[in-house]
């Protein structure tokens, strides 16, 4: 198979883009991801692609909570904020505040326009990432957005 | 957790419509899917759920193989085409010419832009569907295509 095909079709799947939120203990972190979906609706859980050896795998198999933070079309820049770890000060999280979410206590960003909270009911090896199946226990809408599309921010982590 | 916000909150995320390309034996079938992700990039695989009790989810477990058709924002309607199931009748499944793809000889559609086939490596029960992973073992891009986006559609099939 062409590496360069695999990827052009690859490339084909949409994907949003979130801002995974991570807790474990006193530590907060949070990282971008693309590879999320809901697999059921009852309960409602939702499927997510972790990297093998990533900061936010150590801290989800350690926790096992994240929230999801949804992105609106204008936060580009916060994606990008965290494709790097960010250092906690307070309550921010690199230069965006958070808040401990009130289901899990995993870090919601304060401007995200809507976000869920999970807790881990699987994790699935899957070549050089992990498979993380967890169930929505908690979620907060505070205004309607367009939600971020990874094809519209010329990003490029996605499709090999 | 009021069912309704649960509702509004998951469907913030975005997702693509793909048909989802069966074979098992003599018998070709499809379905229209939205949860699907690329879940690794080395070996290439996808995560899909897969709805427990449906005909595609019997076929994918006695075939172990499958095609994602993408779809052009432009063929909504074969999308919906394949919400319900359709007869094989020749190269035709429902409406639609399909050729046996070349590495699983699961149907593709002639008029998708671009299809990836896929054997199945796992099977994950989640809930009311099962996450099935799978490595993309061929790829075909025919022509450049903005995707279909679910949230452009009206169709609701999804956020619980």
């Amino acid at each position: 198979m062409d590496p360069k095909a695999r990827q052009v079709a690859l490339r084909k799947l949409p994907y949003g883009l979130f801002v995974i939120g991570l807790v474990d203990g006193d530590k907060v972190g949070a990282f971008t991801a693309a590879w999320i979906s809901q697999c059921s609706f009852e309960p409602p859980l939702v499927m997510l692609a972790v990297k093998k050896g990533s900061l936010g795998h150590a801290m989800i198999e350690a926790s096992r909570r994240f929230s999801v933070n949804v992105l609106a079309a204008d936060q580009k820049e916060m994606a990008a904020h965290f494709f790097q770890q960010r250092p906690r000060s307070g309550n921010k999280l690199g230069a965006y505040a958070f808040t401990p979410g009130s289901g899990t206590g995993a870090p919601v960003l304060d401007e995200a326009p809507a976000f869920a909270e999970c807790q881990v009911k699987q994790v699935v090896p899957a070549g050089d990432h992990d498979v993380v199946i967890a169930e929505v226990v908690a979620v907060t809408v505070r205004r309607d957005a367009k939600p971020l599309l990874l094809q519209d921010t010329g990003f490029d982590y996605y499709g090999g």
